[in-house]
């Protein structure tokens, strides 16, 4: 049994614990949290022990890596006891929205020799898989266009969410940031942001977007295009499309039920798409957490590293310095 | 130039007549009709002489073939009246649906060695065509299963052409026979019937049908499958799948309009499909005039027989004795 | 914990151990199966206890309910088995493939108040289950035409299971005679059936055909096509189609991921679709189990009757009839 | 019968010809191209007049309209020489290459009072038609992202077709700015461009671009999205999807045949798409000259006006600018 001490047991560390239990040869041992009456509900679920001290947990030592689900604020500060106890870390997007305490944790990092994966879990869905997959073995010939649509059904998320998320670009588009940099064959160095406030005036208020789009470039010419709303009636819409000489392949939106309806309004009506992330990609999340552990049992190096998670935060930064700016920017890693 | 006398200029003539006209080498020099005022509408649209006394067409002899499409009854009359008179006959289906007026005229055209097409256009529509060709070259291995659905918009057709169409299975089903023998590799050898009246209760005032399934077989041992109805709200559906060792292919719907509506009711909503036969078809209807003016000119074989379409009424016919037997029958041609 | 003895632990019954083992408020405390290297191995992967000795579980009488999939002809006895211990029953299909033991059964359970449901996990894929409810709350009208594709991904399944298996119309196409009944409005009463050898030899050596097709209708005149093979190469192959006055609605096939592939070959190809019924009815399967849970809890009527059972299994012995015959038969429950 | 001088009778005057031809009330009369031969070839097509010596046409003076399908270069030439004597005139995109050109011609022109059409055929094609209708009559809330994809099938056109079609943005993308201005429901005050060299390196030789993404925003803060590639390998691609507060509509690619086929390498396999502009367009290019005839004779102002043609030139200087500037450029019309 891989035994995971879940730090952060909120929405999504409490998905995570109950993936890990569903797992068969893994389970949750300690499930922490600042709200105790929190931990305790994901710990009963998943037969764990609870506890709103962290310090209890890594004297406890009865667990074989950590995940952190906890505020994006506290990610660092959890990465580095956990890294100082000599545990592989799962830590979720993003590292932090600060990049010189990322930059800070990178450097403290290196004193110590453990594995840690960052939480983009999108890598692990089968159909964006393949698309990355089609670029790499040379499906499509070279990569020249790549186009991302990720926007999010609404209505948007709490405001103390909104507050602490960083802003667009590092709370949700960093993830299509990740995506174009894991499905492109170089990096991107130069990218241009667009954005706007049309779904709802909290975005505003907290002098961030809701409405965006972003044009990338990398060394070879190639190109992405990025474009974000905080707001669908439809589901979560969340489609890749990959355009080489040799051809074309994209990874298309998930449904919960495969229906056609026919009448006099309209043919082939489908259902409408799978609505949010943990629905979405359900697959992925847990497929991460498979890859995570066995990642940590070969001694392989974690599929997705803290060096992605820093960059992906980097195109994130220079997507709000280019929409200040209004021009394209160099980026710098 | 190739020119036609077309002979009944109802709304299946008329849009011969537009047809032949739209095309570069082609010409309608005479427009025929028992209705006089029918005759010079058409004739007038693509600049012929019209006439309802059809021995004035003969007489003049301007004229490289014959089009026919008077009502149904007067179809052998006329196709035996072109051939003694040499010119080569596309004769709108069904021949006729009395099969011993159609067995009559087999015999009296032995006389005469004229090149004679009946109007299955449906073989001519590119989609439908790609299935008969992936059958015939292999594509999906030895067929296996063949499965037609074909069901027209509503409300159902005027009274008197219901009552002088034949039923259901020799006006109708007539064409799904002969897309079944197209695409088959042998002929049909036995074949079941069901039907029902849910549409409207002329069908069943008129002691015919408005909704039916058939199954057929044939020597080897594939089968084909048929479903009718009389009514749909959604538009003209017409589709065809072959079955085989190999794969399947589908013949799937067409329509006007290649749009996708994402709303909070439905996704990728599209449009009606393509309503009749004339719309649906209209390319096929085209293709099959071009199709026989070649033949003609080339001293070529029709593509569509006479010997197709007795057989098919054949198959019209046997379908009506298993419906009364409440049994499979043998096909004897 | 709502707990399951499984009786019966080959492909399907280490199946459904697992579903049960992977909710959250049921669980697996026998494994019983004649070979106990099997019901050991199933037994282990559920922290349950194993044996081969049937009434070693009775007397240990820890449990809630039986999930029964041994084999097909042990079926009725550890159905009567279980209804005299008093556990609530959920048994795999067919009942029997031998009606006289299905209504010996059925006479025998009449002594018991226990309820019984046969496993027809398709009414509970959530995209068939679109197509029932569509039918009955009048979306689409007065259902008028169902059309059920059910094909197998090849090649043939081991001699010994064809042999034991009742053939193919008791034990494939009875899934989609009850998925017929399901949807249809009213029973069928009318059936006729074909069938041919046209994929692998073996299935005419047990004197058992590979592919069939067949059609039915019920008193108020909807009908029903049913077409099958033992063979694609293109995965399971699982469509319903349900045709009335007021439209269409399709349940059409899954995939395992949602790509399309563009080249100088096709366009939008996609994925093939997900092999078999293990993980084409993953959720059905679960759903299936949660829904019985619930209404053994409620003491609600199961949702799928014995009386289901035995009518789907009169509907292949009538096809077999129709076969023999050659003509429609009417079915008598 | 109006009629027609058709200006220019290389492959697009050409297919207009013969467009025009094939409507029931109008014809061409004349046809006019440097090239003798030619303007003889498509004459004899359409059972016009011919000539290379533009001043015999304008002294005929039996046409109701000029069509101009000449060499870019000339078109403004020719758009004044029939204002002069009071022609209608269709003119094709773009107007010309060179703003100044375009100025001069737009202030000539505001001497006379002639009807003039820009032959952006694309704002006719039944399926783009349907996206701008659904955002004009609110079908999708006010638009928010409209993203538009616009590749042409390789190989690249001949070289001297490139060295005067003035660049992929006035040659090319000109189409996209129009569709972009025809959808949007304010104007695109802001611009960025990115370009690459991927396809040939005959578009670097001749100091232009072969692959481009673009992002431009409104007053409204609604974006658009542009992607081009001067080579596809499975036809034309030409999609547009608008999403907006309640909902998204998109138009999808054509194909000639609607076939699907399924084997053990992909399913629902579909048709190339239709080649390209000539097949793809077919219907718009008709219902474009259609509507130009029926706004003239109903003295309506046309549906596309030479300000549209002038503006998209300005989108296409533009995007250049911020090509070289490397930032977003405001768009000054």
């Amino acid at each position: 049994m891989f035994r995971f001490a879940v730090l952060g047991t909120g929405r999504i560390g409490d998905m995570h614990a109950k993936i890990i239990d569903s797992l068969g040869d893994a389970e949750v041992t300690w499930c922490y949290d600042i709200d105790i009456d929190r931990a305790k509900i994901t710990a009963e679920s998943v037969s764990a022990k609870f506890t709103n001290d962290i310090s209890e947990v890594f004297k406890a030592n009865d667990f074989d890596a950590v995940l952190i689900a906890s505020l994006t604020n506290t990610h660092v500060e959890l990465i580095l006891k956990s890294a100082e106890c000599g545990k592989p870390i799962l830590c979720e997007k993003p590292i932090d929205v600060d990049i010189n305490k990322v930059e800070l944790c990178k450097k403290e990092l290196l004193k110590y020799n453990v594995p840690i994966q960052i939480g983009f879990n999108r890598r692990f869905d089968p159909s964006h898989k393949y698309v990355k997959d089609s670029v790499q073995n040379g499906k499509i010939g070279d990569l020249e266009l790549l186009v991302i649509t990720s926007r999010d059904p609404g209505p948007p998320p709490p405001r103390q969410i909104l507050e602490a998320c960083g802003g667009l670009f590092r709370d949700t588009t960093i993830h299509d940031f990740d995506m174009a940099r894991y499905i492109l064959k170089d990096e991107p160095t130069e990218i241009f942001a667009m954005a706007s406030n049309l779904v709802d005036p909290i975005f505003a208020e907290l002098n961030d977007f809701d409405t965006a789009m972003i044009v990338m470039k990398t060394q070879s010419g190639s190109m992405c295009h990025i474009n974000n709303s905080r707001r669908t009636n439809y589901g979560y819409d969340q489609r890749v499309e990959a355009f080489g000489k040799d051809g074309m392949v994209q990874s298309n939106n998930l449904r919960p039920k495969e229906i056609s309806i026919y009448n006099d309004k309209a043919t082939d009506q489908q259902d409408l798409l799978l609505w949010f992330f943990i629905e979405r990609y359900k697959e992925a999340y847990q497929a991460e957490i498979v890859d995570f552990i066995e990642n940590i049992k070969n001694n392989d190096k974690p599929s997705v590293t803290f060096e992605d998670g820093r960059r992906a935060l980097i195109l994130a930064n220079t997507a709000y310095e280019s929409l200040e700016a209004g021009k394209a920017i160099d980026v710098k890693y």
